[in-house]
């Protein structure tokens, strides 16, 4: 989309410097397609603005999205290498956090995402990336696993210019409150209605 | 998402593989965010499924998506370098299409966005890429510039598998039923209502 003109130009006192460089929350909700496939396209041009990203997938399988770990992995590595771009670190839930796979177990996925969140609220205070892409975290979220206020508390104190993009369906009231941009993708067709299945490179 | 288990099971005399194997032709409309970046996002799996691709941007100025221009260069790059992934090949109407640059200038945009649709229809004829992203391409469709009827029948006759992402608002009804997969994107809450101005890394 274009970068429009506001449409309202807020009494906040700040300069439209100040204004531009807010950190940014975003949620993709819904239950069309689209949601996190968006926040990795969000991810492309994070990183070519040099930003430090950290992905961390919630609850899903790890190999579902292996086609934009490997893409946004090998864009890490291009920065590691050449110096273009930002790094990029990819975290998942499925095979247990990498922080923790040396220590204790965590074999209960509520506990597992309980940790997942309290690394990502430790990285947040001490402002470890730019660009956070916490994936399919509103499920955690719904089924009461993290609490909504308490995420919701530490997004809104989170220090300097760190953006968040959180995607799932059913994303909290507070969340979507809190947020400073949300988009629900609605589903109006999809193959998967007429009996097709995934393919690779398209679904997964 | 997950890849879950068809609901119905069409009685169309393919088998599983010859059914996952069918082109997709997906749009992304409506008025919120995420359409074009959705679409780049698909592009990453594509990527990193050794597809080829090519994006073709209509209507836009060339700066508005240069992040994603730039990262999925980078990637097509290292596809070059390495072998990784798949070529990427990227054009844009705004200053003129790369292929008739050096011909005669032509000044006039509907007859570039033509010029791009024709390009386009030659390449899928030819089986030229494997994954299309036809960037804003619905507005010279809604404007009356292409014709929509044509771009159905040659998108619906394409040879192969070749998968097409068509990303704008006001996807003409005849493109919708003809597509394979469509999301809507809604805006819920945009952060330039509350006077923010874009800014690097996020909105571009």
């Amino acid at each position: 989309m274009p970068r429009g003109t506001p449409t309202v130009i807020p009494d906040d006192g700040l300069t439209t410097r100040q204004r531009r460089n807010q950190p940014v929350l975003a949620v993709h909700t819904g239950a069309g397609k689209g949601k996190s496939t968006a926040a990795f396209g969000m991810a492309l041009r994070a990183w070519n603005a040099g930003l430090d990203i950290g992905v961390f997938q919630f609850v899903k399988s790890a190999k579902w999205r292996v086609g934009e770990e490997d893409a946004l992995t090998a864009l890490g590595e291009l920065h590691h290498s050449t110096g273009v771009g930002g790094p990029v670190e990819w975290h998942k839930m499925g095979q247990g956090w990498s922080w923790i796979r040396h220590e204790t177990d965590i074999s209960d996925h509520a506990e597992q995402a309980r940790a997942g969140w309290r690394e990502i609220a430790d990285r947040l205070a001490a402002q470890r990336h730019d660009f956070y892409v916490l994936d399919e975290f509103t499920y955690p979220l719904a089924w009461g696993w993290i609490d909504v206020d308490e995420v919701v508390e530490v997004l809104g104190g989170r220090p300097g210019r760190q953006h968040v993009v959180i995607t799932g369906r059913n994303a909290p009231d507070a969340l979507i409150s809190a947020a400073d941009l949300v988009t629900e993708m609605v589903k109006v067709a999809h193959p998967m209605d007429a009996g097709r299945k995934g393919q690779k490179g398209i679904e997964w």
